[in-house]
This record gives C-alpha cells, sequence and structure tokens, in this order.
C-alpha cells in the first residue's frame, strides 16, 4: 500500500534491526486519514469473504479495524490486555507472550460478542513473531467462530509470524511487508512494491 | 445525539444506579457507524474552535477520536495508561484516579506529539468524576498547548466531572447526558431530548 510505504519511509524511525517506532501516525499518534485508507484497502481484499465481524487487539488495532468495519458495514470487538471491573460477563481468554516486553498477557473477549455464526476478519496492527495472532485465533476458536482471515497493517516478514500463522492454514494480508531493518533502513519486500 | 440515545436504550445495560454497560458498542465492541455519526456531531460542533489536534485516553476513547479526526481533519494523540517499552521518548504524565477501580494509573503522552502551537480538542467516551479529562488536561496544559473544549460520548450527569471542569473554564460538550440510572432505565436530562 503506497501512501503507507511512504508513511513509513518519511516517520518511521528504525531503533534496532528489529524494531521500527511508526509512534506518529500509527501507534500513540494516529493519522486518521491514512487509517480510512487502510480500512479501505482491508475492505477491497476481505469484500467477498463473507465476514460479519472484525476482531482487534487494544489499543493500536483499533483505528484500523474501525475504519475497516464501516467499510464493510460489521461491528468490531478488541479483546482487552486485561480485565476490566465492568467486564462481568463470561470470558474467551489467551495467554499472548511478547518477546518484546518478555512478558505474557492475558488477553480476553466476552463470549457475548462472538458467536458460531460469525466469519471473523482478524486485524492487528503489527505481525512480528505472531503471538498476538494466534492468541486473537485461540479466542475465535473457542467461540465456534470461522476465522476469514488475519490482516495486517505492518508485518515484520523477518519474523516468522507469517510462517506460523500460514501453517495454521491462515490467509495474512498485510499492507506492508518489511524485509530488513539493517542499517537504519527500511527495506520492503519487492512484491509489495510493485 | 438521537441514534446514540436509541443505541443506550436498546443496548445499554444499567448494572446500578452508577454503572451503565455499553460493551456492545462503545467500550468493548464498537458500531463503527455509530462511531462516525459522533465524529460527525463532534466535528459540527468543534469546527470553528482551530483544533490542530485531538487527545484522548486508550482504550474506549480511540475510535470516537479517529472518526472526529478524520473530519476535522487533524490527527489524533491517545494517552497511554501504562509506559510501553517502545516509548522511549520524554513523556508528559498525569495521574487518573478510578473511583470505579480505585486505584491510580499513570497516563502518558509523548512531548514529541503536543507544541504551544497546537489547539487541542479532548475526547473521551464517558465523564463520570472527570479524572480522566483532568488528567488530560494536566498533560496538554504542560505541552503549552491551548485546549479548545472536551467532547464528551456519554456523561452520567449526577456525578460531578462537569462541574469541575466547567470550574476551570472549559466548554464541555456531551453527546448524551443521564439525569439518572435510578430503578434500572436511563433518564436523560430534559435539553438533549429536543
Amino acid at each position: 500500500m503506497k501512501r503507507l510505504h511512504e508513511k513509513m519511509e518519511q516517520e518511521g524511525r528504525v531503533l534496532s534491526e528489529h524494531v521500527l517506532k511508526v509512534d506518529s501516525f500509527l501507534n500513540h499518534q494516529i493519522d486518521p486519514q491514512l487509517m480510512k485508507e487502510i480500512g479501505e484497502e482491508f475492505g477491497r481484499l476481505f469484500k467477498e469473504a463473507g465476514i460479519t465481524k472484525i476482531v482487534t487487539l487494544e489499543s493500536s488495532g483499533i483505528a484500523p479495524s474501525v475504519m475497516t468495519g464501516l467499510v464493510l458495514g460489521v461491528p468490531v470487538v478488541f479483546a482487552r490486555k486485561r480485565q476490566s471491573l465492568t467486564m462481568t460477563d463470561d470470558l474467551l481468554t489467551a495467554e499472548v507472550y511478547s518477546f518484546t516486553k518478555q512478558t505474557s498477557n492475558r488477553i480476553a473477549v466476552s463470549k457475548s460478542f462472538l458467536s458460531e455464526d460469525d466469519t471473523v476478519l482478524i486485524i492487528d496492527d503489527f505481525l512480528a513473531n505472531g503471538q498476538a495472532a494466534l492468541g486473537l485465533m485461540d479466542i475465535v476458536k473457542q467461540a465456534g467462530s470461522t476465522i476469514a482471515g488475519i490482516g495486517i497493517v505492518i508485518e515484520k516478514s523477518f519474523q516468522d509470524g507469517r510462517a506460523l500463522l500460514e501453517k495454521e492454514g491462515m490467509r495474512v494480508e498485510s499492507l506492508a511487508r518489511i524485509e530488513s531493518l539493517q542499517d537504519g533502513q527500511i527495506q520492503f519486500k519487492a512484491e509489495v512494491l510493485q
């Protein structure tokens, strides 16, 4: 997705060979117009997939998911990273290990918002080791919903997340795929530059 | 805002005289179309205010804020409730006490995203005791930015948040104002039903 690539090149900060910081438009400050275009792109990619619900993870997954939900005309459910006191319903939960923070987080979705009749698009901001996506898949499967695929804004293709998800039979659509972050530069995978 | 009132009446669950649960369209599951209409309404209310940036709090403030940012053509910055390891920048922080959870949270915004040149609209999902809004105001003031006003999706008018904010000279625009939650019913303030 050209606009996203440009934004990453202009504003992304390569902090190490593994870390790209995109806090100016996705993870802390959000560019609403870019999110709209991301929503349109996910909408285009999944418009024939019969999606009834989008599932994402707070907080950075919310903006791209809501814009996609608007395009597809479906609700968004965001998994919470910690249990809120007002979440009195039965919960579907999964453990997500973060390699960055070296901690495990319990993520939770209320059972009320997913059913066997749902066809779910999972959306997340980043795909690295795939642990968050696997946790979301786990929750969606517990609900008995069908998973139509996974939409990722930025994929770090040099990590093994995509391979893990594809091994599970998942369709993975990433709007930007990073081949490497060496020498402080973002190198995109060639195929998505066309 | 009529559509919001209807949604609250249809799907809101009154858990006590103080707690209205709107997890089906705002706080856990999100209705993107309703968020768009909320964004249009905040956009209409603040279009003459010279807004350059929206500041909100993760996670439930993000969806209405991004839709408002799209209408006003400005970026959204969401304050984080806990420090992320990739937030290496200097931070502006404030303490927010939650009466519901009886705990204090540190909220943080990177200094990079607010400046003396900004005119800020603060948006939050709920206004109850006003502690979150006061924390966000504190952060925006530390940055030297101007605060144009506060946009609230649902105000619990029987709590003292609005009075506290107005005492600080704030313009407060709430799209739904609840007078009481007694007897398991939502009673709206009369003025906003017109």
